[in-house]
């Protein structure tokens, strides 16, 4: 059977001063009247119904998300101690697929991607279960509009099949983050796709894959899974969550993995990583501003404004993004989207914790 | 003896959002811990005791007005029963004055300018009124600074006299509004000076004037001087209020005026008429931003931000004025301050008179 498991951890600083340390990104309403993390509940039906739903957080993101999806019943929320990025938490999802149906197919997904055709979106999946069920780690390979230097790329090897209109390629090679002037290189040759971070795989393979190459964090997980459903499970949970590797499923299991395949998708995917990408995810006005709550623009062009309670007038500014909050207001262009992260540090370092 | 007569009606919609029409701008603190009334009264002393100086101004704003200035008489509130104009509201000061004393130099001011060298304005104001003693309209003219065509001018016309070292010329013509390549000329040859609408004169020199030049107006204005301190004084003003002409000082007497000097002053004087004159009378941090309230600027350059409730963190933007409002959020360049009206009159044409 295929699962779904929701990576709904990290928090991210990049969307300040909507986000928040208390109000991760996953669970605000960024785009439409759904927050992030329903949104990808929400598009995952009826391919996969909501038991086989999984969602892994923190105890404090755990107890946000909750409440957003009361249609996903309460011990499908896996609970990590505390969050060691993805493999541990991809790893300790698996150990509960395991004990559901130790034959399951897992998709791991990201709480915070946008996917305007949800439609292609779930056939792909499908797709890829399929694959997945042979055997193969399954990535979705994201058809690349620009070469945006901000993802990993993948290269497409040989064709392997098509799967119910889907091609299948083997993945030849994962690329870190390229320089932009190499992005556009690999846009150009036609044989590179942007790594989404959805993984499709059977939970058998995974744990595979760390025996094989993290064979200390599989010892872990295996102790963490014989003992779900006991009353050790969070002694044991406690003890063992140390001595998963801190390391993203990238560098820690894909970059060395075998049979990979990859199916490349062409699909609406944002991945909302920024300001920017929430912007280039809403559609403008004539005038190619968007705005969330009310906007007057006299003479202003390609602006995205955020703001829940006030009035915002724009007058002869073109391509800003406005940001405004109960407490705090971000003013910066679209292109400088991504330093709001300095505007957090800055805040941290001069001790102005309350805007954090 | 000299009296100062302070006009403080008048609202304007430049300075939203944080002007409004409940709030007009001569009752804000927009520069500094004091409301731009209180500045004008506070500069006076100690030239002018406090029960010399009367303000005009129409109900709801002499309300608001009257706790801002304690040590001023509650008599010396003037009311006009509707706002006219400035030659109606000159002309309704100068029956007050002229009944507490009929030899009285009246200088009248405008309560939403700015002046930094208030110790020079009121010398200025010492020998314009010994001048204005000998039966001429005199007005200060402001030194230009640059070829501001929102400002009118005056042609400075013979040297006539140095009074306390100020040199008084006769004033050749006055000049509207010029185009930006007239006024690049007018500051060119030296001869020219801004008109700051302050004007001392005799306030029987200013009724002859309104005899002369407007007598309907001036029938008026005698009758309701003549009701004053009786118990028809209420009455007789609702009743001929609406006969004194609607019209500026500017067209109503001065451009036909005979005998009238001209004071050339430095002082650092702004027309507190925009947000771009407010930016330009603060001081800016080594960046050339200045902020009232909470700024946090990343690669931001030349900026004005008014924000009394909210942290406003600007990324990688020049020249912008930010003025943040419990319910509304202006965002424009300096260079656009003017249109803010246009921002005000769309606000009011789509019915949404809460944020007027």
């Amino acid at each position: 059977m295929l699962y779904a498991v929701i990576m709904a951890g990290g928090s991210g600083t990049r969307l300040w001063p909507f986000s928040r340390q208390n109000r991760p990104k996953q669970a605000l309403k960024l785009l439409g009247d759904r927050t992030t993390f329903q949104h990808t509940v929400d598009r995952l039906a009826p391919l996969i119904p909501p038991e086989r739903i999984l969602v892994i957080a923190n105890p404090q993101i755990t107890e946000l998300l909750r409440p957003q999806a009361p249609a996903l019943p309460p011990e499908n929320f896996i609970i990590e101690p505390s969050g060691r990025d993805s493999s541990p938490a991809v790893g300790l999802a698996a150990v509960h697929v395991m004990r559901r149906d130790p034959d399951a197919v897992m998709a791991t997904l990201a709480a915070d991607h946008y996917i305007a055709d949800t439609e292609h979106f779930r056939d792909s999946l499908a797709a890829a279960a399929q694959v997945a069920g042979q055997g193969a780690i399954v990535t979705l390979g994201i058809q690349p509009t620009w070469a945006d230097p901000r993802f990993g790329y993948i290269e497409l090897g040989e064709a392997q099949e098509i799967v119910d209109g889907f091609r299948v390629y083997a993945a030849a090679a994962f690329v870190e983050k390229p320089a932009p002037e190499r992005a556009a290189r690999l846009l150009e040759d036609g044989r590179h796709v942007w790594n989404s971070g959805m993984f499709i795989w059977q939970a058998t393979r995974l744990l595979r894959e760390f025996a094989i190459q993290m064979p200390e964090s599989h010892r872990a997980l295996s102790r963490i899974g014989e003992s779900l459903g006991t009353t050790e499970a969070d002694r044991v949970l406690a003890e063992e969550w140390p001595n998963v590797r801190r390391i993203s499923i990238d560098y820690g299991i894909m970059e060395r993995a075998q049979n990979v395949s990859v199916i490349p998708v062409s699909m609406g995917w944002v991945d909302i990583g920024s300001w920017q990408a929430v912007a280039d995810a809403l559609p403008g006005d004539a005038a190619g501003n968007s705005a969330v709550g009310e906007l007057l623009a006299l003479d202003a062009r390609g602006c995205y404004v955020r703001s829940d309670e006030r009035l915002v007038a724009l007058i002869g500014v073109d391509d800003l993004i406005v940001v405004d909050t109960p407490d705090a207001l971000l003013i910066c262009p679209r292109s400088r989207a991504q330093d709001v992260k300095a505007v957090v540090a800055r805040l941290a370092e001069t001790g102005r914790d309350r805007y954090l």
